[in-house]
């Protein structure tokens, strides 16, 4: 048997995420169909983490145990050959037969984009939220600095996941205007549920004027939900990276 | 009777371009039926030009007449309340009641978009021509200042419009690379039919090293369409700016 590592790009609009479920469908189950299709054997893709519906992927990390001949690197335009063209396989390879994506995973970068303008978009509508009111960008930069290190972030998760710990390392988190794209990206060894687009709701609510960047770390310690941003939409959102 | 022109941002991608026709959607139609429904008038909107299925536009322009005592500037958030969202009126007002989008037009600017990197897209995917290939830029840049000025574009034209002359002035021709993406950007007073896709799939192959800059200004002289580049797909055309 072979454990090969699937690095993955899908636009996750018209998915209900990652994970396979019984009345939707999502990227794993159109991936598996499709190692399915190539290989004659019924595989499950482990995967890096659960996105949510809407959310997109640049780099998602799966892997699957096959007994194929086909060679690591060869999967990625075999697979890309069955695949719609919303899911594209980036990069294939045959890894150690212990190599799971979820968990020996280090740490993942997220980005969320926020197109800043009057009108809301046609065109690429659905990779941005659309906020049309003036954003401060210079005070979203000085809030994200509080956000870096170790904290615990039971205020920026929401319910709906059992997890042992809320205490997460950021390791970094910038805040880019090119434009009337303001772009958050943020790395950290591990994320909550939905805990980068609460950050990035904290953001905008600076941005707004509504949070002022030294209420921060106050609101880390006070681990109250209601404190921080809201959840921002899933469109914006994407999974850049994960690290091993 | 009053004369409406609209500004007009469309994701061409599920639209058989911008004019009316029998057996497929336009968005000439999308929007004509959107009016109906606000004042219950039958309308036709002028365009500034025809664009092709699958080709988009941040800065379409259109007109209609209309009794209606909507007031020009808030036709937009009334017609966008009746589009599909890959629709969207970017600024409405009233004008004078002789303007037409398309023969009052002076010029035109629009966008070409390459992604130039090995693996193909899923995000954005609609928005790009994807080219895997290595592209010399510079040699691009050379070969667009010889399409600058006033010239004979005959063999920059496709068949099946007639047109009284093939002379064209082109205002400005910029090529940018940002990352792994490589932008067009041509402004003139009109372009001939499929101009600005055969002038990017020119530069294109000047990028390959198909073509050498240096042999532009012979190729516009040959009127020869197959001394000239081949058209490049609809989805990385952009109509940005209509100028009066």
């Amino acid at each position: 048997m072979k454990n090969i590592k699937l690095t993955i790009e899908y636009d996750g609009t018209n998915y209900a995420g990652w994970q396979r479920q019984k009345n939707a469908i999502s990227i794993q189950q159109v991936l598996e169909n499709a190692i399915t299709k190539l290989t004659g054997e019924k595989v499950e893709v482990s995967g890096s983490s659960r996105t949510d519906s809407g959310v997109h992927a640049r780099g998602f990390v799966g892997n699957f145990h096959t007994s194929s001949s086909i060679p690591g690197e060869r999967f990625k335009m075999a697979i890309n050959g069955k695949l719609p063209d919303d899911i594209v396989i980036v990069k294939s390879e045959e890894v150690s037969e212990d190599f799971h994506a979820r968990y020996n995973s280090k740490g993942k970068k997220y980005s969320y984009t926020i197109l800043n303008r009057r009108c809301e978009p046609a065109i690429g509508r659905n990779y941005v939220y659309h906020y049309r009111g003036k954003l401060n960008v210079e005070a979203m930069k000085e809030a994200a600095v509080h956000f870096i290190g170790t904290h615990d972030f039971e205020a920026f998760k929401s319910l709906g996941s059992s997890v042992k710990t809320t205490v997460r390392t950021i390791t970094s988190l910038n805040v880019y205007k090119n434009d009337d794209i303001v772009k958050i990206e943020i790395s950290g060894d591990g994320f909550l549920y939905n805990m980068v687009r609460i950050i990035s709701g904290t953001l905008l609510f600076v941005g707004i004027g509504k949070i002022k960047p030294e209420e921060i770390p106050d609101i880390l310690l006070s681990k109250n939900r209601k404190r921080a941003g809201k959840v921002l939409p899933a469109r914006g959102l994407c999974l850049e990276e994960v690290y091993y």
